[in-house]
């Protein structure tokens, strides 16, 4: 997996010096976009560059890529920069456009009605989550306290990941028919819809995930503009995308993107389809993404049918739920593309 | 109903030449805060006020008693300008705190069920809307398209709206205890949490409301500080307001917020107590507020038992949901103290 022209990714960065800008990845090494364009990214970050539309994100990257094989700039080492969180998060929305996992969920939570709500193919289920919470890739994720069921106060005991693709709206608009998508999204990262599955559990009937979920959600800074996928489409506007999951180093998973029912154009024309409009910076998960086979399920929930049949760790441990130390890395590429990760660790509150 | 000295309410307002200035309503003129502090007003907006908590706001609010007392400055007629959204939205999240709602809710939808889930008591029940289509009032609410059931798809046929109140966040913090909420918590406002009640029921399970209610969510552009409101507190965090909805300027529903459940400080000490962190913009709504008679409940879901049960109007029509040309104003009032009113029509797609 590389990081060559071909994808030069983006995000912001923090030098040793403290100081931002931003910045596209090439190999182990990240190129300050303000050699390209000092205007366009005076602000260290990549919000400028998400409003300014199709037409600049071509010529940035094409720009980026030249002045990367002139070697006409010095290059700065990855080692000495930190990737942070690169635009202003608007909205954030999270779907459940996975077949298998939206299955897998109906058969442990509804085991005597028909696995898929009746709404599930007619229309991509989604909600909004917490925009203050999404967290770059190494933020540590505090375990979350709150009611784990009737009467019952206290940590989480049901921590879980949620292995997701997630994508950023650049240019605003409202009902973007599908085949529009691009003229929109900027591009995709990974993300771990951290949930807290006692917590959710007690709370969601009738309004949804809340408590659950709105502690942390933690992304994968390097962006991958949609640009660099165009060989890796699949039927339309999906996506073949290979994602792997680890615990402390150990892979238990390994989804295929490529399985999804909902494509991201889909669940953008959806999120649109009632007028409400899309600004830039919005973010839209696809939901956990799971295939049918169980090692191609992308959260405890499904891999230990929750909690009711533990996992193996290579050391000799088993999981039922994520543990205070554990740490999880979400990894993804497309073909010989890597879309980078996105790591968090569980920490006690 | 008036807006004394007593009560200030904070907007930003536009006058007619486009320039946009901070402002406090004194009866029918406003005060440019410029006046009051030029530097922590320089945006036009109450952003940096909201931020610099509860010293300040209580500086600001006596210095500008100060200036309109002495008369010193020419206030601006209120006619002469535009109140606009005061302040820039973070997150956004809406609360069912009322009882009485919730209680009606059950009953409509689960009638052979306890009409209050197990959850109910024990936790405020709460879910994040969409920060995007906050609008102002006055602001035309276009009637959304969507999926009103299995293979319907088309406008929405069962219109509705929300009479709410709702609080805006200053201070950051997180796990923010019950006592502390007036050092994080602003003021207060009136909030419309328009509802596509066909849209909502086919999409709400698993993941709770989403295209049935992101579409607009109208509020007042004046915001009362809670320091106006000392004298007006019942029960701790409990406020004593009374609202007022009127149809097409029909009055058809008079609810009181004294009858919450849940507090204002109780709902931020739930949405805190996970860990999440609260920024300064975040709005939370109480939910639909709804007293025990049906003159006090406080959406057409009860007013007419889900459509089943037509609602007169003064002309001699009746409604059973929202029809293109209605207009729905929501007001309030604490003792002499007015809240203002949010306002919306509702337009064809």
């Amino acid at each position: 997996m590389t990081y060559g022209i071909e994808n030069l990714p983006y995000a912001s960065v923090v030098d040793a010096d403290g100081r931002r800008f931003a910045a596209v990845r090439y190999g182990d090494a990240v190129l300050d976009l303000a050699h390209v364009d000092a205007g366009l990214f005076a602000s260290g970050t990549l919000d400028a560059l998400l409003a300014a539309g199709p037409d600049a994100w071509s010529w940035v990257r094409s720009d980026a890529a030249t002045v990367i094989e002139s070697g006409s700039v010095p290059l700065v080492a990855l080692a000495d920069v930190t990737p942070v969180l690169g635009f202003t998060v608007a909205d954030y929305v999270d779907f459940y456009a996975s077949e298998h996992h939206a299955t897998n969920a109906g058969r442990i939570f509804r085991p005597n009605d028909e696995p898929l709500p009746p709404n599930w193919k007619q229309i991509p289920i989604g909600y909004h989550g917490r925009s203050g919470t999404v967290v770059a890739s190494g933020t540590p994720v505090v375990r979350p306290s709150g009611m784990r069921g009737p009467g019952d106060a206290g940590p989480s005991a049901r921590m879980d990941f949620e292995a997701e693709v997630a994508f950023v709206v650049g240019v605003p608009g409202s009902r973007i028919p599908e085949g529009d998508a691009h003229q929109h999204v900027f591009g995709l990262f990974l993300l771990n819809d951290w949930s807290a599955r006692d917590i959710q559990a007690f709370e969601t009937v009738p309004l949804g995930p809340f408590l659950g979920k709105s502690f942390a959600t933690s992304v994968s800074p390097w962006i991958t503009p949609l640009a660099a996928l165009n060989a890796h489409h699949v039927d339309g506007a999906g996506l073949d995308i290979d994602l792997e999951v680890a615990i402390n180093g150990e892979v238990v998973s390994r989804p295929r993107f490529a399985d999804m029912y909902w494509t991201y154009a889909q669940l953008l024309a959806h999120l649109t389809s009632n007028g409400a409009p899309v600004r830039t910076g919005d973010v839209y998960g696809s939901g956990t993404v799971s295939g049918p086979d169980r090692g191609q399920w992308g959260c405890l929930l499904e891999l230990t049918w929750n909690g009711t049949e533990p996992l193996g760790l290579g050391d000799g441990s088993v999981r039922t739920w994520l543990e205070d130390g554990d740490e999880v890395v979400i990894r993804a590429a497309a073909g010989s593309i890597s879309l980078g990760e996105v790591a968090g660790r569980i920490t006690p509150e």
